[in-house]
């Protein structure tokens, strides 16, 4: 049987640009992964994968131009949000090697010996190791800042993990030029080309998740294909940490009094939240809970007006075209759900930008609407309008788990009058980065920064965006009563290393 | 059909001592996590949580006698480990009151605004929430230390989260009596008495982890049961962090120097740790490679003598005795493996100790003496003797995963000479704690500790003792635009709460 070709397809016109690759067969997911296994020796030395990030930052600046060109003919996302989003991989990249130069990320604990605890503490010297070959499946819709250079490699390399990557379908042209540019860096500084494996194709994703020699997997994507690749992480013989980004609603709460004090300002922002990236980022606000009422009604107006100055976009392929527009339909077809603006098709290859209303009243129980509760990808958001701070509370309830939650309030509100607090505990449960008066689109790439919630935003309790996402592909070890000639430099008594730690209780810098 | 009931039984006898509970319906299990979860806003002020550790560890120690008594009768352990074990599992909860104290479980971060990162940085402050409701598998082996008041209750309450035990069914009577204690502990400052569940029953256990409010697990036991409750957590529609130490083989390393200057120590060393507690440590050391050649005798010769001299004892339960037997049977059929002191039954109720012996040559490739390199609980281990450091690092590369490793080095090897470095390298991949000249039973309750290893030593990167276990029961959240008014106290700019963080790219204490 002949391997399966992978194409390269543009987007806005759903013709196919060329033939990229062919599918990765078991044998060549094997070699990939067997390839990666061998380079981690060379990932060893932190100084080696400090510089190799630096300069794979560097190169990946260098080969901007074409990177940005194929990017767009495969995603059709536009040569500016590429070039901020080449931008903001470079930074990721910088920021990671940072990190790995300061050493906080291996947690080093010291005790000596100490009698007095129960039982009595020996030598103990522990930090965090990496855990071996990194599993990447990589976003349809970043194609830089969540692919094949992006926050899950970023973070495994400066774990000290060689990554192999399963390309996104969506551009697989991009895909092998920004390995090949990361293989040439690391070559730069003696690290084996294969630290950085690529395949292609749907059953060499399977492959690559079950191989024994892979250690953890990164996926972002859609809540099916997270989840089957999930279940197959936990069900190996030694099952491996699967940390899926697989899907979110992102609530927005708008206050009664919020609305009252700028239900203009607030439609406004919404509508340019939603539509952004035409509407695909994984962030965006999918789901308003508005004050029924006229503050509602001026913010409505104001959401109107902005989804409808919004032009049609491409998504990334037509098959999320095709789930766009049944999603759609699905949803409008439930009574007393209204489209002031109609999302709908907008082109042969576009869609259009809308939004869905329904009473909160609809979803306070289990049922026919509870679709409208569920994702759907594209520029479109629902909002439910509510009548009383209950109905606000009991639709919460029933909200699966979320990236991100955001709360609309007054000034007052923020000084902390009325629900403000309580409304800030009510969405802290459902989400992992709360925001006040803000939009959740967005991810800074900060020390700060959470990009993970409860199930089914992430499989796990991690984040995949800021510094703490190094953290995913790391165990702890001991050493006890290791003499000073055998311990790593990080955990000898002197800190030649320089790195942060808790020497016997103390938190040393 | 009458509820199945549950008794305590005496180990040395066989015999039940009296009924002390019915296994628990579905529905008690239900009422069990519905009260663990309506009392975690008692939870929530982190001077409550840390009184109440204090207070908990006071009661038990209050009721001390009784505690030894009933723990006794049940586990046959003795009331000298009774004792001690009592005495750490007090020291582990007002450590981890400590650890509440202190604050820096909860990683805080806070960066401000900042236009020089790409994408721009809004403000963001980050710090750790309590999952919710976690169900601990208490152990058979620590009815103390590992069980209702153990590591894993200790940790979850001390991140805020309520906890829901399954009892072993070893010692339901201490379980009932530990629960109590706990309980009226909570009451002591107004934490309501839910906070701590208990219930009986295997089929208790699969309920408890499928439940919807159920936010985590915690499990010590096998790697059968903890795999099935591991599959189960997995499997549910909202998959939770599952927790499991399974089993462990804690391969031991003795090099050719190190026998030839001390064969005899070694000998005598790995008679007391592999025979501590009748063997039934999840630390317990079970397979040795030890050289062939005269030290190598004269190491065997030791551990002849030292095992010899143990007393039978009496296993937990007439079940693992039957195991034990059975595994013995099993190991000792294989062609060219030998027994100098034949492990077995001593008596009706006890076992004796002994040890097995096996060229390392036989456990290079796959094949019916993989038997060997799989845990045998009770007081047994299996010595490999190998011919070069080539048959070493062969039979290491095939090894599962481990809590501990140990390796005996000679004087010389530990400053630096000879092969030292290369083994620690070789050895830490395989175990969560690497001992150099040390015994690995025996765990400290440090804050550098790791209790826990690659599969199937646990089913996760965490520890299950020492002060980062409390990372299990907790996930991040990020707050941005949150005004200082509704922000968490921890989170403000002032830190009037005193806890360690992460400002503005600064570690401060």
């Amino acid at each position: 049987m002949a391997a399966a070709p992978v194409w390269s397809v543009d987007p806005r016109t759903g013709k196919q640009r060329e033939q990229v690759a062919v599918e990765a067969t078991a044998q060549e997911v094997d070699a990939a992964v067997r390839a990666a296994h061998e380079a981690r020796g060379a990932l060893a030395d932190r100084a080696v994968r400090a510089a190799f990030l630096r300069t794979a930052a560097q190169r990946l600046e260098d080969a901007k131009d074409t990177l940005i060109e194929v990017a767009d003919a495969e995603s059709a996302l536009g040569p500016v949000r590429l070039t901020g989003e080449l931008a903001r991989t470079c930074f990721q990249l910088r920021a990671f090697a940072g990190i790995v130069d300061e050493g906080a990320f291996l947690d080093v604990v010291i005790n000596h010996p100490d009698d007095t605890t129960v039982p009595p503490t020996p030598d103990l010297r522990r930090y965090k190791v990496p855990l071996g070959v990194v599993a990447v499946y990589s976003a349809s819709n970043f194609p830089f800042a969540f692919s094949v250079a992006g926050g899950d490699t970023a973070s495994a390399l400066a774990a000290g993990c060689p990554v192999v990557v399963k390309s996104h379908p969506d551009h697989p042209a991009l895909s092998e030029l920004v390995a090949k540019v990361l293989r040439r860096a690391a070559a730069e500084h003696g690290v084996p080309e294969g630290v950085l494996g690529l395949v292609h194709g749907f059953e060499a994703g399977v492959e690559l998740v079950k191989h024994p020699l892979v250690a953890a997997a990164g996926f972002t994507g859609s809540v099916r294909g997270g989840r089957a690749l999930f279940d197959a992480a936990a069900a190996r013989p030694v099952p491996i940490p699967f940390h899926g980004e697989l899907g979110s609603l992102n609530p927005v709460v708008v206050t009664e009094a919020a609305a009252e004090e700028r239900a203009e300002a607030i439609g406004t922002g919404l509508a340019g939240s939603m539509t952004m990236g035409v509407g695909q980022f994984c962030t965006k606000p999918g789901f308003v809970l508005a004050p029924a009422g006229e503050a509602g009604d001026r913010l409505l107006k104001s959401l109107v007006d902005g989804v409808s100055d919004t032009d049609a976009g491409v998504l990334l392929d037509h098959r999320m075209r095709d789930h766009f527009l049944a999603g759609i339909e699905e949803r409008t077809r439930l009574a007393d759900v209204e489209s002031p603006v109609t999302p709908g098709a907008g082109g042969e290859h576009t869609v259009s930008a809308g939004f869905l209303t329904v009473p909160a009243s609809r979803l306070t129980a289990e049922g026919a609407y509870d679709v409208l509760i569920e994702e759907c990808f594209g520029p479109v958001t629902v909002v439910a309008r509510y009548e009383s701070p209950e109905e606000v509370t009991a639709v919460l309830s029933r909200l699966p788990g979320n990236l991100t939650a955001t709360l609309h309030l007054s000034e007052a509100e923020g000084a902390g009058e009325g629900r403000g607090a309580e409304l800030l505990a009510e969405l802290t449960p459902l989400a992992g980065r709360v925001l006040v008066n803000g939009w959740p689109t967005g991810v800074a790439v900060a020390p700060s920064q959470h990009h993970g919630g409860p199930y089914p935003a992430t499989t796990s309790t991690s984040t995949s965006v800021g510094g703490t996402a190094i953290e995913r592909w790391l165990r702890p070890v001991a050493y006890q009563g290791v003499p000073e000639a055998l311990l790593p430099v990080e955990l000898r008594d002197a800190n030649e290393a320089g790195v942060p730690r808790r020497f016997d209780g103390r938190l040393e810098r």
